[in-house]
Protein backbone atom coordinates (compact mmCIF):
# COMPACT_ATOMS: atom_id res chain seq x y z
CA UNK A 1 0.00 0.00 0.00
CA UNK A 2 1.02 3.65 -0.99
CA UNK A 3 0.49 6.75 0.57
CA UNK A 4 2.10 9.99 -0.80
CA UNK A 5 2.35 13.73 0.03
CA UNK A 6 4.40 16.73 -1.64
CA UNK A 7 5.31 19.24 0.29
CA UNK A 8 7.97 22.22 0.68
CA UNK A 9 10.97 22.56 3.04
CA UNK A 10 11.45 25.88 4.51
CA UNK A 11 14.12 27.83 2.43
CA UNK A 12 17.48 27.84 3.84
CA UNK A 13 21.29 29.57 3.25
CA UNK A 14 23.65 27.55 1.67
CA UNK A 15 25.14 24.63 3.04
CA UNK A 16 24.35 21.56 5.10
CA UNK A 17 21.18 21.44 7.37
CA UNK A 18 19.69 18.48 9.64
CA UNK A 19 15.46 18.49 8.71
CA UNK A 20 14.44 15.24 9.93
CA UNK A 21 11.74 17.12 12.50
CA UNK A 22 10.28 19.47 9.88
CA UNK A 23 10.16 16.17 7.60
CA UNK A 24 8.51 13.97 10.04
CA UNK A 25 5.54 16.64 10.74
CA UNK A 26 5.06 16.96 6.87
CA UNK A 27 4.54 12.89 6.85
CA UNK A 28 1.02 11.25 7.84
CA UNK A 29 0.98 8.56 10.44
CA UNK A 30 3.25 6.40 10.03
CA UNK A 31 2.78 2.08 9.45
CA UNK A 32 4.16 -0.21 11.87
CA UNK A 33 6.44 -1.84 8.99
CA UNK A 34 7.57 -0.30 5.56
CA UNK A 35 9.62 2.32 3.62
CA UNK A 36 9.77 5.79 3.10
CA UNK A 37 10.75 7.51 0.26
CA UNK A 38 12.04 11.12 0.16
CA UNK A 39 12.60 12.39 -3.60
CA UNK A 40 13.75 15.82 -3.76
CA UNK A 41 12.52 17.75 -7.29
CA UNK A 42 15.64 19.91 -7.84
CA UNK A 43 18.80 19.43 -9.45
CA UNK A 44 21.08 21.83 -7.20
CA UNK A 45 19.86 20.88 -3.47
CA UNK A 46 20.25 16.97 -2.29
CA UNK A 47 18.97 14.39 0.48
CA UNK A 48 20.82 11.99 2.90
CA UNK A 49 21.67 10.78 6.23
CA UNK A 50 24.60 11.58 8.37
CA UNK A 51 25.45 12.60 11.56
CA UNK A 52 23.24 14.94 13.34
CA UNK A 53 24.35 15.66 16.54
CA UNK A 54 27.58 17.63 15.95
CA UNK A 55 26.73 21.36 13.94
CA UNK A 56 30.66 21.19 13.18
CA UNK A 57 30.45 18.26 10.74
CA UNK A 58 27.75 20.24 8.90
CA UNK A 59 30.35 22.64 8.43
CA UNK A 60 32.93 20.81 7.63
CA UNK A 61 30.45 19.16 5.10
CA UNK A 62 30.50 22.61 3.33
CA UNK A 63 34.04 23.23 3.32
CA UNK A 64 34.58 19.61 2.03
CA UNK A 65 32.03 20.10 -0.67
CA UNK A 66 33.49 23.58 -1.93
CA UNK A 67 37.14 22.27 -2.06
CA UNK A 68 36.46 19.14 -4.08
CA UNK A 69 34.12 21.03 -6.34
CA UNK A 70 35.34 24.80 -6.93
CA UNK A 71 33.76 27.55 -8.56
CA UNK A 72 34.93 28.48 -11.23
CA UNK A 73 36.89 26.11 -12.73
CA UNK A 74 38.39 27.52 -16.24
CA UNK A 75 37.03 24.23 -18.32
CA UNK A 76 33.15 24.75 -17.12
CA UNK A 77 30.94 26.13 -20.17
CA UNK A 78 27.53 25.76 -18.05
CA UNK A 79 27.86 28.91 -16.37
CA UNK A 80 25.17 31.37 -17.25
CA UNK A 81 23.22 31.04 -13.87
CA UNK A 82 26.48 31.86 -12.23
CA UNK A 83 29.54 30.42 -10.41
CA UNK A 84 27.40 28.04 -7.64
CA UNK A 85 25.19 26.73 -10.21
CA UNK A 86 26.81 23.67 -11.92
CA UNK A 87 29.05 22.82 -9.17
CA UNK A 88 25.58 22.64 -7.77
CA UNK A 89 24.39 20.17 -9.82
CA UNK A 90 27.54 18.07 -9.42
CA UNK A 91 27.83 17.91 -5.72
CA UNK A 92 23.90 17.05 -5.78
CA UNK A 93 24.87 14.12 -8.00
CA UNK A 94 27.72 13.05 -5.86
CA UNK A 95 25.09 13.14 -2.61
CA UNK A 96 22.17 12.14 -4.59
CA UNK A 97 18.23 13.04 -5.22
CA UNK A 98 16.47 10.80 -2.78
CA UNK A 99 16.57 8.64 0.54
CA UNK A 100 14.58 5.55 1.52
CA UNK A 101 14.31 4.88 5.09
CA UNK A 102 12.99 1.83 6.93
CA UNK A 103 10.04 2.30 9.04
CA UNK A 104 9.85 -0.09 11.96
CA UNK A 105 7.41 0.20 15.38
CA UNK A 106 5.83 3.15 13.32
CA UNK A 107 9.09 5.05 13.51
CA UNK A 108 11.97 6.14 11.09
CA UNK A 109 14.52 3.48 11.99
CA UNK A 110 17.44 5.82 12.21
CA UNK A 111 20.77 4.92 14.15
CA UNK A 112 21.44 6.67 16.94
CA UNK A 113 23.61 9.34 15.41
CA UNK A 114 21.58 9.50 11.70
CA UNK A 115 19.23 12.12 10.74
CA UNK A 116 17.76 13.66 7.95
CA UNK A 117 20.00 16.20 6.01
CA UNK A 118 18.91 19.04 3.18
CA UNK A 119 22.11 20.26 1.54
CA UNK A 120 21.83 23.88 -0.12
CA UNK A 121 23.77 24.07 -2.75
CA UNK A 122 22.91 27.40 -4.39
CA UNK A 123 23.92 30.65 -2.53
CA UNK A 124 19.74 31.87 -2.89
CA UNK A 125 17.09 29.53 -3.25
CA UNK A 126 13.40 29.47 -2.50
CA UNK A 127 12.34 26.18 -0.14
CA UNK A 128 12.69 22.91 -1.84
CA UNK A 129 9.40 20.92 -2.85
CA UNK A 130 9.95 16.71 -1.97
CA UNK A 131 7.60 13.89 -2.25
CA UNK A 132 7.05 11.75 0.27
CA UNK A 133 5.79 8.29 -0.74
CA UNK A 134 5.24 5.45 2.33
CA UNK A 135 4.76 1.84 1.83
CA UNK A 136 4.22 -0.68 3.62
CA UNK B 1 2.00 -5.11 -6.15
CA UNK B 2 5.35 -5.57 -7.94
CA UNK B 3 5.52 -5.46 -11.99
CA UNK B 4 9.33 -6.36 -13.38
CA UNK B 5 11.20 -5.52 -16.58
CA UNK B 6 14.27 -5.87 -18.20
CA UNK B 7 15.80 -4.15 -21.06
CA UNK B 8 18.93 -2.86 -22.65
CA UNK B 9 19.35 1.24 -23.58
CA UNK B 10 21.20 1.38 -26.89
CA UNK B 11 25.09 1.71 -26.77
CA UNK B 12 26.51 5.50 -26.09
CA UNK B 13 29.90 7.28 -25.82
CA UNK B 14 31.56 8.24 -22.73
CA UNK B 15 29.82 10.68 -21.10
CA UNK B 16 26.78 11.84 -19.46
CA UNK B 17 23.14 11.16 -21.25
CA UNK B 18 19.87 12.18 -20.67
CA UNK B 19 17.79 8.81 -21.37
CA UNK B 20 14.42 10.00 -19.89
CA UNK B 21 12.33 9.25 -23.18
CA UNK B 22 14.00 5.73 -23.75
CA UNK B 23 13.58 4.93 -20.24
CA UNK B 24 9.90 5.48 -20.31
CA UNK B 25 9.43 3.29 -23.86
CA UNK B 26 10.25 0.61 -21.94
CA UNK B 27 8.51 0.60 -18.82
CA UNK B 28 4.55 -0.85 -18.82
CA UNK B 29 1.50 1.94 -17.96
CA UNK B 30 2.41 3.65 -15.15
CA UNK B 31 0.39 3.76 -11.55
CA UNK B 32 -1.60 6.14 -10.75
CA UNK B 33 0.73 6.21 -7.24
CA UNK B 34 3.51 4.34 -6.47
CA UNK B 35 7.18 4.10 -7.04
CA UNK B 36 9.88 2.98 -10.06
CA UNK B 37 12.97 1.73 -9.63
CA UNK B 38 15.34 1.51 -12.28
CA UNK B 39 18.88 -0.78 -11.65
CA UNK B 40 21.80 -0.68 -13.29
CA UNK B 41 23.39 -3.94 -13.84
CA UNK B 42 27.11 -2.88 -14.25
CA UNK B 43 29.70 -1.57 -11.95
CA UNK B 44 31.22 1.45 -14.50
CA UNK B 45 28.16 3.14 -15.38
CA UNK B 46 25.64 4.78 -13.08
CA UNK B 47 22.33 6.16 -12.91
CA UNK B 48 20.73 9.24 -11.74
CA UNK B 49 18.70 12.16 -11.84
CA UNK B 50 19.86 15.75 -12.69
CA UNK B 51 19.63 18.67 -15.06
CA UNK B 52 18.15 17.89 -18.34
CA UNK B 53 17.66 21.23 -20.50
CA UNK B 54 21.11 22.41 -21.31
CA UNK B 55 23.40 20.00 -22.74
CA UNK B 56 26.51 22.24 -21.47
CA UNK B 57 25.58 20.44 -17.93
CA UNK B 58 26.30 17.18 -19.64
CA UNK B 59 29.97 18.40 -20.60
CA UNK B 60 30.45 19.74 -17.27
CA UNK B 61 29.57 16.53 -15.27
CA UNK B 62 31.88 14.45 -18.17
CA UNK B 63 34.59 16.92 -17.45
CA UNK B 64 34.62 17.26 -13.63
CA UNK B 65 34.55 13.85 -12.56
CA UNK B 66 37.47 12.90 -15.01
CA UNK B 67 38.72 15.98 -12.94
CA UNK B 68 37.85 14.10 -10.21
CA UNK B 69 38.95 10.61 -10.80
CA UNK B 70 41.94 11.12 -12.92
CA UNK B 71 43.11 7.52 -15.18
CA UNK B 72 46.39 6.84 -14.78
CA UNK B 73 46.73 7.87 -11.22
CA UNK B 74 50.31 6.34 -10.46
CA UNK B 75 49.19 4.31 -7.37
CA UNK B 76 46.01 2.32 -8.67
CA UNK B 77 46.87 -1.63 -9.18
CA UNK B 78 44.02 -2.61 -10.91
CA UNK B 79 44.97 -1.34 -14.27
CA UNK B 80 44.70 -4.89 -16.53
CA UNK B 81 41.60 -3.84 -18.29
CA UNK B 82 42.57 -0.11 -19.32
CA UNK B 83 43.20 3.50 -17.78
CA UNK B 84 39.58 4.12 -17.97
CA UNK B 85 37.82 1.41 -16.21
CA UNK B 86 39.30 1.77 -12.33
CA UNK B 87 38.31 5.49 -12.53
CA UNK B 88 35.09 4.00 -13.68
CA UNK B 89 34.16 1.91 -10.80
CA UNK B 90 35.12 4.90 -8.66
CA UNK B 91 32.75 7.14 -10.41
CA UNK B 92 29.92 4.68 -10.36
CA UNK B 93 30.28 4.26 -6.90
CA UNK B 94 30.01 7.81 -6.43
CA UNK B 95 27.01 8.43 -8.80
CA UNK B 96 25.04 5.58 -7.56
CA UNK B 97 23.85 2.14 -9.43
CA UNK B 98 20.30 3.13 -9.15
CA UNK B 99 17.64 5.89 -8.81
CA UNK B 100 13.69 5.39 -7.26
CA UNK B 101 11.14 7.90 -8.74
CA UNK B 102 8.00 8.66 -7.48
CA UNK B 103 5.15 7.98 -9.65
CA UNK B 104 1.94 10.59 -9.21
CA UNK B 105 -1.14 10.79 -11.67
CA UNK B 106 0.20 7.71 -13.83
CA UNK B 107 3.68 9.53 -14.43
CA UNK B 108 7.02 9.89 -13.50
CA UNK B 109 7.08 13.20 -10.44
CA UNK B 110 10.41 14.52 -12.21
CA UNK B 111 10.57 17.96 -11.42
CA UNK B 112 10.81 20.94 -13.99
CA UNK B 113 14.46 20.13 -14.78
CA UNK B 114 15.01 16.83 -14.23
CA UNK B 115 15.69 14.08 -16.43
CA UNK B 116 17.00 10.45 -16.11
CA UNK B 117 20.78 10.13 -16.27
CA UNK B 118 22.63 7.55 -17.93
CA UNK B 119 26.69 7.79 -16.81
CA UNK B 120 28.37 6.09 -19.33
CA UNK B 121 32.56 5.89 -17.98
CA UNK B 122 34.36 3.12 -20.25
CA UNK B 123 35.58 4.35 -23.49
CA UNK B 124 33.54 1.33 -25.28
CA UNK B 125 30.76 -0.20 -23.88
CA UNK B 126 27.74 -2.24 -25.37
CA UNK B 127 24.44 -1.00 -24.19
CA UNK B 128 23.50 -1.41 -20.30
CA UNK B 129 21.21 -3.60 -18.81
CA UNK B 130 18.79 -2.17 -16.46
CA UNK B 131 16.09 -3.69 -14.25
CA UNK B 132 12.69 -1.66 -13.89
CA UNK B 133 10.62 -2.59 -10.83
CA UNK B 134 7.28 -0.38 -10.42
CA UNK B 135 5.58 -1.36 -7.05
CA UNK B 136 2.15 0.66 -6.07
CA UNK C 1 3.72 -6.88 1.75
CA UNK C 2 6.78 -6.15 3.73
CA UNK C 3 9.19 -8.83 5.77
CA UNK C 4 12.23 -6.45 7.70
CA UNK C 5 15.17 -7.66 10.07
CA UNK C 6 17.71 -6.62 11.65
CA UNK C 7 21.14 -7.77 11.61
CA UNK C 8 24.83 -7.21 12.22
CA UNK C 9 27.87 -7.31 10.29
CA UNK C 10 31.24 -8.73 11.27
CA UNK C 11 33.57 -6.12 12.32
CA UNK C 12 35.88 -5.44 9.16
CA UNK C 13 39.17 -3.40 8.78
CA UNK C 14 38.89 -0.01 7.71
CA UNK C 15 38.64 -0.59 3.45
CA UNK C 16 35.97 -1.84 0.83
CA UNK C 17 34.98 -5.87 1.41
CA UNK C 18 32.59 -7.67 -0.23
CA UNK C 19 29.39 -8.77 1.83
CA UNK C 20 27.24 -10.44 -0.84
CA UNK C 21 27.11 -14.00 1.01
CA UNK C 22 27.08 -12.80 4.79
CA UNK C 23 23.89 -10.62 3.57
CA UNK C 24 22.68 -13.14 2.02
CA UNK C 25 22.92 -15.69 4.96
CA UNK C 26 21.17 -12.86 7.24
CA UNK C 27 17.42 -12.59 5.05
CA UNK C 28 14.63 -14.79 4.86
CA UNK C 29 13.70 -16.50 1.80
CA UNK C 30 13.36 -14.36 -0.76
CA UNK C 31 10.27 -13.69 -2.71
CA UNK C 32 9.68 -14.29 -6.34
CA UNK C 33 9.92 -10.76 -7.76
CA UNK C 34 10.34 -7.48 -5.62
CA UNK C 35 13.02 -5.73 -3.95
CA UNK C 36 15.47 -5.38 -0.91
CA UNK C 37 16.45 -2.50 0.26
CA UNK C 38 19.62 -2.07 2.86
CA UNK C 39 20.47 0.56 5.43
CA UNK C 40 23.49 1.29 7.36
CA UNK C 41 22.27 2.52 10.71
CA UNK C 42 25.75 4.24 10.99
CA UNK C 43 27.40 7.66 9.57
CA UNK C 44 31.15 6.72 9.35
CA UNK C 45 30.53 3.64 6.88
CA UNK C 46 29.09 3.38 3.71
CA UNK C 47 27.28 0.42 1.62
CA UNK C 48 26.80 0.20 -2.00
CA UNK C 49 27.51 -1.80 -5.23
CA UNK C 50 30.32 -2.75 -7.20
CA UNK C 51 32.98 -5.05 -8.57
CA UNK C 52 33.28 -7.97 -6.94
CA UNK C 53 35.76 -10.05 -8.69
CA UNK C 54 39.31 -8.54 -8.10
CA UNK C 55 40.26 -7.79 -4.67
CA UNK C 56 42.84 -5.16 -6.37
CA UNK C 57 39.23 -2.98 -7.34
CA UNK C 58 38.71 -3.02 -3.64
CA UNK C 59 42.57 -1.88 -2.49
CA UNK C 60 41.96 0.92 -5.12
CA UNK C 61 38.28 1.75 -3.92
CA UNK C 62 40.10 2.95 -0.61
CA UNK C 63 43.49 4.90 -2.01
CA UNK C 64 41.49 6.83 -4.57
CA UNK C 65 38.87 8.04 -1.37
CA UNK C 66 41.81 8.48 1.00
CA UNK C 67 43.14 11.19 -1.90
CA UNK C 68 39.83 12.83 -2.54
CA UNK C 69 38.97 13.43 1.55
CA UNK C 70 42.48 13.29 2.99
CA UNK C 71 42.79 12.87 6.71
CA UNK C 72 43.88 16.64 8.48
CA UNK C 73 42.56 19.03 6.10
CA UNK C 74 43.08 22.42 8.05
CA UNK C 75 39.97 23.92 7.91
CA UNK C 76 38.03 20.84 9.62
CA UNK C 77 36.37 21.87 12.86
CA UNK C 78 35.06 18.56 14.01
CA UNK C 79 38.17 16.75 14.95
CA UNK C 80 37.50 15.38 18.54
CA UNK C 81 36.77 11.91 17.44
CA UNK C 82 40.21 11.17 15.62
CA UNK C 83 41.26 12.41 12.26
CA UNK C 84 39.28 9.43 10.59
CA UNK C 85 36.40 10.53 12.04
CA UNK C 86 35.35 13.95 9.75
CA UNK C 87 36.71 12.36 6.42
CA UNK C 88 34.63 9.11 7.03
CA UNK C 89 31.47 11.36 7.04
CA UNK C 90 32.20 12.92 3.89
CA UNK C 91 32.67 9.51 2.28
CA UNK C 92 29.81 7.79 3.35
CA UNK C 93 27.66 10.75 1.74
CA UNK C 94 29.65 10.51 -1.08
CA UNK C 95 29.09 6.63 -1.99
CA UNK C 96 25.59 6.27 0.55
CA UNK C 97 23.91 5.00 3.32
CA UNK C 98 21.44 2.44 1.39
CA UNK C 99 20.84 0.16 -1.49
CA UNK C 100 17.86 -0.85 -3.24
CA UNK C 101 18.35 -4.37 -5.02
CA UNK C 102 15.79 -5.77 -7.78
CA UNK C 103 14.69 -9.73 -6.52
CA UNK C 104 13.59 -11.90 -9.43
CA UNK C 105 13.13 -15.76 -9.32
CA UNK C 106 14.17 -15.65 -6.06
CA UNK C 107 17.42 -14.18 -6.54
CA UNK C 108 18.75 -11.13 -6.13
CA UNK C 109 19.68 -9.50 -9.96
CA UNK C 110 22.55 -8.31 -9.72
CA UNK C 111 25.07 -8.11 -12.82
CA UNK C 112 27.94 -10.70 -14.10
CA UNK C 113 30.43 -8.41 -11.91
CA UNK C 114 28.44 -6.79 -9.14
CA UNK C 115 28.42 -7.47 -5.85
CA UNK C 116 27.49 -5.79 -2.52
CA UNK C 117 30.13 -3.83 -0.39
CA UNK C 118 30.24 -2.40 2.82
CA UNK C 119 32.82 0.75 3.27
CA UNK C 120 34.25 1.07 6.32
CA UNK C 121 35.60 4.29 7.04
CA UNK C 122 36.95 3.79 10.63
CA UNK C 123 40.57 2.73 11.72
CA UNK C 124 38.18 0.78 14.12
CA UNK C 125 35.15 -0.13 14.24
CA UNK C 126 32.60 -2.70 15.52
CA UNK C 127 30.26 -4.85 13.45
CA UNK C 128 27.99 -2.37 11.48
CA UNK C 129 24.27 -2.51 11.60
CA UNK C 130 21.73 -3.02 9.18
CA UNK C 131 18.06 -3.23 8.61
CA UNK C 132 16.95 -4.99 5.71
CA UNK C 133 13.39 -4.53 4.09
CA UNK C 134 11.97 -6.85 1.34
CA UNK C 135 8.86 -5.79 -0.53
CA UNK C 136 7.06 -7.78 -2.72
Amino acid sequence: MVMQSTFRLTPRRRGFHVVTREVLEQLPPLPQAGLLHLFIQHTSAAITVNEAADPDVLTDFESVFNKLVPENMPFLVHTLEGPDDMPAHIKAAMIGHSVTLPITAGRLALGTWQGIYLCEFRDRASGRGLVATVYH
